[in-house]
């Protein structure tokens, strides 16, 4: 597993500009948690934020409200199986961490554990909206800290060839995923912005 | 170019599910509009709702703001020019669709056009939640009609299977894409959800 580097926070939303699927871990007390969630995207980029879709059903959901923070983790193609068992079962009646067989990390900047083996992950503290909480489950993270896996994270931008395993994730239902693909680049001519 | 056909309201989430790059298109009066964003996703399952962020500074804020309408269209590989295009240029200064080469076509539940040869679009309804709008840029529309391109989409579910063209684009950065990657599936034992 590769060390993962720091990510410049005003680049941080290119994390998760492509749209991956995501595992949210949480905690608060002694206790911790993660789930995998397919609706979280970028909301702004400086200072950076994030939203992420969290019913209110969830154990996950509890330690974000107790705790205002929460960590969004980009898993990748290795790790396909352990996400769709940590978006199958609930956190209140068993360990995820243990029966998914991910494994907890402790934080840097929040208490809340990021994921191993991921190859990004965003340290978020929650903005409280509690009109958007409570009604569309919807939560807002300043994030505070981000990191990503240097075997896929250069200058800046994702550049997943050669590293196949390490693609990311995007849900479509009933246990099937996509891997990102193929990187291109098209040319406009110069213009008005 | 393939008629699209109706995709169930209850699973039209699975439209933006995988996280793709999509085009704001828009109307009011005479003027209409499409823009490129990369920050889109699902809200809600039934009824169906999505969110996007859509700067102060954009045309196409001025026309949903007055029209109370947008849709999101998912645009393909064969238009990755034309999207970055719709992203370069500002519709204050230009026509947007005659700049880009993208055509809008008239819509089925709303006066917003859609975008021709797009992949799928979600006309939707604005839900007015005037401090999401002001502070962080976020609309939240009810889908109205949603149709897809039976070559990709087929039983509630994206196939891009021998479509190359037609896959998804998931955006970058300075004019770079990732069209979307392999399917695959996984399984977990049964347990409790």
């Amino acid at each position: 597993m590769s060390t993962l580097v720091a990510v410049d926070l005003a680049k941080c939303y290119r994390l998760l500009n492509h749209g991956p699927t995501v595992l949210v871990s949480s905690a608060h007390g002694d206790q911790s948690n993660v789930m995998a969630a397919a609706w979280a995207m970028p909301l702004d980029f400086s200072p950076p934020k994030v939203l992420v879709v969290v019913d209110k059903a969830t154990h996950t959901r509890q330690l974000m409200e107790a705790s205002g923070e929460f960590v969004l983790n980009v898993p990748c193609r290795a790790q396909a199986e352990q996400v769709l068992k940590a978006g199958s079962v609930s956190g209140k009646d068993v360990d995820k961490f243990a029966v998914s067989g991910l494994e907890a990390v402790a934080g840097d900047k929040v208490a809340a554990p990021h994921v191993a083996g991921c190859i990004a992950y965003l340290e978020c503290r929650i903005i409280s909206e509690p009109h958007n909480q409570q009604q569309y489950d919807l939560f807002i993270g300043e994030v505070v800290c981000a990191r990503a896996d240097p075997d896929v994270w250069h200058d800046g931008h994702w550049q997943f060839d050669g590293h196949d395993d390490k693609r990311s994730l995007h849900y479509i239902a009933g246990g099937s995923f996509f891997s990102i693909g193929e990187q291109f680049s098209v040319q406009v001519d110069k213009a008005e912005n």
